[in-house]
C-alpha cells in the first residue's frame, strides 16, 4: 500500500458491551450491522471485542482501541439498570466526571410528554463531562460522543438510528473497490496460484472463501483495492487461475 | 462469590479470525454457537476478540487470551490459501516452529480415497510443534490444540465438529442456575429496586433486558447464579418488584 493511501486511512474498532452476548442468550446483530456501515463509508473495521460487564474491562477494551484506530463505536450498557455502567467506564478510561446532564434530560423530555425523572431515566442522563450527545429518535435516551469514541445503545433498532445520526460527521477512507469470482472447485487447488498472485499484487488483497453445505465444491475469491486497474488485471488473472484449475479438474 | 466458587471457574476467551467478518461481507455464525456450547459446560465466555487477517493481530490477541482464561478458542483462519494464517501466527505466539505433520496428512488422506497433497492441502497440514491435532470429520484437515488454545476451522459446520470432538476433554465450571421474569413495564420503572436488590444477593447475577418492536414495553430480567436457593430467593423477589411497578402503572 502507498504512503499516499495509509495517510488517508480511517479505520474503526468495535466493542460490545454485554454479558448476555457472552452467555449466548442473545445472539448479536450489531457487529454485521457496524462492519457494513463502516464498509460502505470506506472505514475500516480493524477489530472488534466483546466484553462482559465489568468496568475495568470496557476501561481497558476502550482505551486499547481508542489509541489504535480512527474511530471506536461501542454498543450495549446506556440503559437504566445497574448493570448498564457503559457511561461509567467510558468516563473512567477518559478520566473525567460523570454527571447528570441537563441537555440529556432536555432531549428525553422531548421525545415523550409525561416522562418524570425517576432514578432509572436520570441515570441515562448521565453524561462523561466533555461528552457529545448522539440523539436516539427511538427511545429518547442519547447516545454519547467523546474524543473519538461513539457509545450507542445495544438494542439493534436504536443503534442503528444512532449510526444514521453520527454518519455526516465521520470522515470516511480511500474508496475501496472489490470484486469477487465465484468457482466450482476446491480451495486447495487455486491456492498456489493465489499465493503468487497476492505477491504480485500486493495492493491488492485477494480473499478466498469455500462454501460448505452445497453438493459440490465451491470457492468464492474476493478482491479488493483503491486502485481499479490493478483490481482489474487480478481479477482477470484469478479468472485465469479458476479456469486452469477447473480443466485440470475435468480431466481426472 | 465465595472463594470456592472462584476457585472452580473455567473461563474461556474466543478468537475470530477473518477479513470477512470485519468486512461485512460474511456474518459470523461461531460466535453464538461457542458461547452456547460454553453455557452448556459451565465454561464462562468472558471476552470475543475479532481480528484482521495480519499475523501480529493474531499474535497479540492470542498470547493476551491464553494468559488470561482457562481456554481459547479461535475459529478461522486455517484453510490452503495465502490469508490462511492462523497456524503461523499461534506457533508464533508459542514461540515454536510450524511444520507439516504426519499425522495430519494422514488425518486428511483417511478421510477421503484419492486426495494427493498439493501445496494447499501440505498448507493444511502445517501444525505448531507439540501441538495435537483435533478431528474434523467434513474435510478431514485438522484443527490444532496447543497449551490451552484450540484452533478450529472458520465453516459452521466444521466447527461445530471440532467442538464436539474436544468437549469431553475439557473442564467444566460450577454449574450455574439460572431464571427469568418477563414484565410488561420499561426497565426505568424496574431500576431502583433492582439495584437494591443486586446489592443485597452479590453472588446472584441479575441483568435487565429490554425488549424492543413490540407494541408494549417489555422488559426480561434474568437471574444467574450457582446458589439454587438464593437464586429463588431473588427470583421470588424480582416478581414482587415487577408487580410493585406493574400495578404503580395500572394506576397512572
Amino acid at each position: 500500500m502507498t504512503k499516499e493511501v495509509q495517510a488517508n486511512r480511517v479505520t474503526a474498532g468495535m466493542i460490545v458491551i454485554g454479558d448476555e452476548i457472552l452467555s449466548g442468550r442473545t445472539k448479536d446483530k450489531n457487529i454485521g450491522t457496524v462492519a457494513d456501515f463502516c464498509a460502505d463509508l470506506s472505514i475500516e473495521l480493524t477489530e472488534v471485542r466483546i466484553v462482559s460487564d465489568e468496568i475495568s474491562n470496557i476501561v481497558e477494551a476502550v482505551n486499547a482501541l481508542r489509541e489504535r484506530y480512527t474511530y471506536v463505536f461501542t454498543t450495549g450498557g446506556i440503559g437504566p439498570t445497574h448493570d448498564d455502567i457503559t457511561a461509567d467506564a467510558v468516563a473512567d478510561a477518559f478520566g473525567v466526571e460523570l454527571k447528570v446532564d441537563d441537555r440529556a434530560i432536555k432531549m428525553m423530555q422531548d421525545r415523550f410528554t409525561d416522562y418524570p425523572m425517576n432514578e432509572g431515566r436520570l441515570r441515562m442522563a448521565r453524561i462523561p463531562v466533555g461528552g457529545e450527545l448522539i440523539p436516539n429518535t427511538v427511545s429518547g435516551a442519547p447516545g454519547i460522543k467523546i474524543g473519538n469514541v461513539f457509545v450507542m445503545a445495544g438494542v439493534p433498532k436504536i443503534m442503528q438510528g444512532m449510526l444514521e445520526a453520527i454518519a455526516p460527521e465521520l470522515d470516511t477512507g480511500v474508496q475501496q473497490y472489490t470484486a469477487s469470482c465465484d468457482s466450482h472447485v476446491g480451495e486447495s487447488s487455486l491456492s498456489s496460484g493465489l499465493a503468487a498472485l497476492q505477491n504480485s499484487y500486493p495492493t491488492v488483497k485477494i480473499g478466498s472463501y469455500p462454501q460448505m453445505g452445497s453438493d459440490k465444491y465451491m470457492t468464492q475469491i474476493v478482491l479488493r483495492s483503491p486502485d481499479k486497474d490493478l483490481l482489474d488485471e487480478a481479477t482477470q488473472k484469478v479468472r485465469e487461475i479458476i479456469e486452469t484449475a477447473t480443466n485440470k479438474k475435468l480431466k481426472i
